[in-house]
């Protein structure tokens, strides 16, 4: 089909691309599009009927975006902006330069504008900076066949129609009513008898948009609607959206847990330098954290310059250490993020980390001891590193379980708490008590 | 609500339990039942009308589903996993004992255990075990109001009815038309006029369900439709199970990146035993390959005999180098799950982390080399360190940056190669790396 797209571009034949066209999805052009050079894709562009490049362009990636807008003509770029659902017109604008935006805004029409403007005020992260403010609303007062005649009516625009919101004449948010209760419903029935209009699920324009995402979980809704802080309805956040933000929270958490500031943009997309910048903050703080291990080798320099043959243990104890204790750190982490565990499960936690560690700690100790027994033949240097091995597992995974439920009730991100952090920690005790153990047994 | 709920409970007040528990949402009720006791749960449920005691059933957790069905009678259970949606029916039988199942299949109607029974045939994590077989079919000559009379008839029980697929006689899929479309059409519009037709998107039912949330993320669609290798329509999958696919999804990947077997249990309701052996395999496997960075330290041991100060640098080296590679993969391994990265950009890859690489390493070095200097005064040891520490995060980064990748070339799960592969091979490299560059510089 592209082979296809692309002879048809190199020969300019708009009529047979428009027809073409016509049945594709949009996202399936929109791959089209990324594929094709600069002048052939505006060649495509303009074969597409005007519904079909609004939604085409809402797919393209930010770059393909900018540099369309550079080779449409105003006239042009105002009908494509005028045909996006308004979050994505939104969106559009946050992602553009400054003098790009200027061109788009100028092009909408009044009305489009005004919309933009508006959901651009919302915080970022908030339910209303996702929202789309399209949305069919009815009255109490209406039947079944006049709300389908209105959303005959109203409905090629809005993002969604298939649950329809009951406001009262000051636009208060009454009930919600979906077109399924509808066509289940007889023609004369009346909106305000058929609509759910107690317990409605709504949430603040303010409201992190995490919160919209728990709400899609727990309800299986279509949409959501949001009010401001009188009620009113503003907009409603469609679960396409809030799958998109679910996937972005889920990158963020991988982010922050492999110690890297989060990011937005593709991979692929981002810059050196802003890459850099983002990795580097955390290894600064965790490499001059890590001196701290490393004053503890210091302190026990005496331990090893009698007995060297313990240096050799130092990178498993550290890595199995490290690795135990991120186990247990992304299980909570991850359980908190989906809603599993709450603060008041801390004991159960612990003490399931406790038993868990027991039997890991003690199994890998066991073979642990007797693979360095066979090799090395010091039955005094297997047992010290083997007993090391078990303290060091159950203590990495008692901290790397608790670590982030106190992070939380701190009011700071569990996510924080992951991997890098409780190596940091753990590489410390584990250090200490190795050398602790070997004093003892080995009676340097 | 849930204190009204408690002594409306205890006073056995079952036609005020109806009445209050009409007008709230199933999952809220759902939450009510898990915080009750086991006589008040049943007290709860029978008060509950036959739709909604169904729908509250689908959203308990597995124990108090197992404890429920225990105290039903076999009249009241049918009842239930007759209402219940096929695909929450199918997973109430995978989850339960399976003594359990046995009193569960045989007290629903031979309806309901043929679909549950063929629902049950499909593979682990393909698109037919999370598909349901209840949605509406149509067919091409039926006009608007034909279908949406066909749908007031046939629709309470199905699962979603926005999208309607039309199929051939056969059972072939032909086309899939949605509500909105109706909606904005005539009442004497034919389905087969205004159904799309061509570059149907449809998965089969053998497709890992991945496929699935992928085709939801590229397109926003509500449902998908799931065909045999005979292009007969077979079920549909809805949004709102893509979502819960890909939250599974995200879970086990940070499962797989922390060294665990992937776990598809709520961290609570795992037993001790089960939770410690999808820790202590990957754990097992690492502290064997840990012991190849033990014996570079045993191999220069000659180094450090001379030179002891250079053994405090060795956390510090390992745990940045850790941290630096598994930075790397993390970006990699999401790119690659959310679909911005393929093989193909392997070469754009390496060339970016190695620019990336240098300037983190660059900048870590230098802070590094000042701060161990303004300490030690040691010019040399400060240089070998820093100098160290630059080779180390760039190995770090093109390895953790290409591993994933590698294993996606050849066919294993990318996720597998994260921060505790990648921390195990950069600790063998960097250690030797260190040496290299001390025997050089120190002249030992």
């Amino acid at each position: 089909m592209l082979d296809r797209i692309k002879s048809l571009v190199e020969a300019k034949n708009v009529k047979e691309l428009r027809s073409i066209t016509e049945d594709m999805n949009e996202a399936d052009i929109a791959d089209a599009v990324e594929e094709l050079e600069p002048e052939g894709r505006v060649i495509l562009f303009r074969a597409l009927s005007r519904d079909m490049a609004a939604e085409v362009f809402a797919y393209l990636s930010p770059d393909t975006k900018e540099a369309l807008v550079s080779q449409l003509t105003t006239p042009e770029l105002g009908r494509i902006v005028d045909e996006l659902f308004l979050d994505d017109a939104a969106d559009l604008v946050e992602e553009l330069p400054l003098d790009v935006v200027k061109r788009i805004l100028e092009s909408a029409s009044p009305d489009t504008r005004r919309g933009i403007n508006q959901l651009l005020q919302y915080q970022e992260d908030s339910a209303g900076s996702i929202m789309t403010t399209e949305y069919i609303s009815l009255r109490p007062d209406m039947n079944v066949e006049e709300s389908f005649r209105h959303i005959r009516e109203v409905g090629t625009d809005k993002e969604t129609l298939y649950t329809c919101y009951v406001t009262d004449p000051k636009g208060i948010l009454i009930g919600v009513v979906t077109v399924r209760t509808m066509l289940l419903s007889k023609y004369e029935d009346k909106i305000g008898d058929i609509m759910t209009d107690t317990n409605l699920i709504s949430v603040n324009t303010n409201d992190d948009r995490e919160i919209v995402t728990e709400l899609f979980q727990k309800y299986d809704f279509i949409a959501i609607p949001v009010v401001d802080s009188e009620k009113h309805l503003v907009g409603i956040v469609t679960v396409d959206d809030a799958m998109e933000v679910l996937e972005e929270e889920s990158t963020e958490d991988f982010h922050k847990m492999a110690a890297m500031l989060p990011m937005d943009e593709p991979y692929l997309d981002m810059g050196i330098a802003e890459l850099a910048r983002k990795r580097i903050i955390w290894l600064m703080v965790l490499m001059i954290s890590a001196t701290l291990s490393g004053s503890i080798l210091n302190h026990y320099q005496s331990v090893f310059a009698a007995l060297p043959a313990l240096i050799a243990s130092i990178p498993m104890l550290m890595d199995t250490g490290g690795n135990a204790g991120s186990q247990s750190s992304t299980l909570v982490i991850r359980g908190i993020a989906v809603g599993e565990l709450r603060l008041r499960d801390a004991l159960k936690v612990l003490f399931k980390e406790i038993r868990v560690s027991l039997m890991v700690g003690g199994g890998l100790a066991v073979v642990n001891f007797v693979y360095k027994y066979a090799m090395s033949g010091d039955f005094l240097l297997s047992l010290t590193v083997g007993i090391s091995l078990f303290a060091t597992v159950i203590f990495a995974q008692t901290i790397g379980g608790m670590l982030p439920l106190l992070a939380k009730s701190l009011g700071f991100d569990p996510a924080l708490m992951a991997a890098p952090i409780v190596t940091t920690i753990v590489d410390a005790g584990s250090l200490t008590m190795y050398f602790m153990v070997a004093s003892h047994i080995m009676t340097i």
